[in-house]
């Protein structure tokens, strides 16, 4: 006690296509919902008595969260979203697939975005098609034009210790469906992994991944609750 | 300026079965799903920018709103559920059909209890299936064992004025996902509907009742969203 459930959305429209997504409101595929309604099954067969669900304000993961609450009869809990939670910004990449950023920028560059802990891509282009700064979901938030994994954990703090730590704190257990890298911000913050070990923590899709916290909030336990998928649980 | 939608849930399981439901949690059937997804696209349509979706914790209402918001592109939207928006408390009669009531209390007797405004059903037996006093979902609530359309009111009507009213007064633009009867509370209190007029005002399902308020939260207009079904606004 408390039991934290970290719940990654499952496949969108540019996952299946490589694109690099960050920001932009795609929607899951059908096995992407799937994924999400087995993801309720596990949360179910847990045991675990959640209290209340955090999102992202990006469609996929509030779509997650939606189908497995639904699949684990929990619709009813109380909802908390925001854009904290979101995906990695990434930048100037945003839109592309694999093959077009490498002939764009280089595979070395690239790699450096993809690995690197604190190296943002360049930012994205102000006015165009993925420009969110306009969007009415974004009223009063200064979006990021690009950001690294660092700049990522460093928006998703705040919200931690402001909203969910001290729900924690109160013993509830709760579920966060949210995206790769919001998610290994929290990951690094919890399991306090070195900046160049936490890039190669991979979340995985439709397998949630249960902590059980002490006061302090520091991890007792944790196991993926699939347990016949072999992942690799953080360092 | 501000808006409010209320959306009554559409076909579930009980309805199609002509059975009492009240607070007992039956799902929405596809062709409920449908009605919920239509009211999406006729919200969208409306042109309004919500700003906030209110719903009961019962899963019908909760999956219209979802399913609804999904289908408007507006996932993202905060939300906030309560218990006081669920729909009426049917007492003894949860569970029946409507055959079943007239075999057990008789024709003239139903129809008061469904006709009357302030005349509530026997209570529900205590421990019996539909006994939700000790539903997880309901920790600190007193779940009333049966209540008329006035007691109804009485539960909907604190929740109206600490959280709904003061965001309408904001200006914000809101929905609030329900069931037949919170929302015939809701109506009675904004249109002033008399006691013995208010039975007879009845939500359609799949059909957003939009209405503007002025500053004090009197309605300005109101007008149903799908304008081909003639529907009958409140007196």
């Amino acid at each position: 006690m408390p039991f934290l459930a970290l719940l990654r959305h499952g496949q969108s429209q540019w996952n299946l296509e490589n694109r690099f997504t960050g920001w932009v409101d795609v929607d899951l595929t059908a096995e992407g919902e799937a994924q999400a309604r087995r993801s309720g099954e596990l949360l179910a067969q847990s045991g675990v008595p959640f209290d209340k669900l955090f999102t992202s304000v990006q469609t996929r993961a509030i779509r997650t969260g939606n189908l497995a609450l639904d699949k684990a009869g929990l619709a009813w809990l109380p909802v908390e979203r925001s854009w904290r939670l979101n995906e990695r910004h990434y930048g100037a990449l945003t839109g592309l697939d694999k093959a077009e950023t490498a002939a764009k920028h280089g595979e070395a560059q690239v790699k450096v975005w993809r690995r690197s802990y604190d190296t943002p891509p360049p930012p994205l282009e102000a006015g165009g098609a993925f420009d969110l700064s306009k969007d009415r979901r974004y009223a009063g938030v200064e979006v990021p034009q690009t950001e690294s994994l660092k700049l990522t954990l460093e928006r998703v703090l705040p919200y931690w210790n402001e909203k969910v730590a001290p729900d924690l704190q109160a013993g509830k257990n709760l579920i966060i469906a949210a995206h790769g890298n919001s998610l290994r911000a929290i990951v690094k913050h919890l399991f306090n992994v070195p900046d160049d070990q936490i890039v190669g923590v991979e979340m995985p899709t439709g397998n949630p991944l249960l902590i059980e916290l002490d006061r302090d909030l520091r991890p007792k336990s944790a196991r993926y609750l699939d347990a016949a998928r072999a992942e690799k649980l953080p360092p």
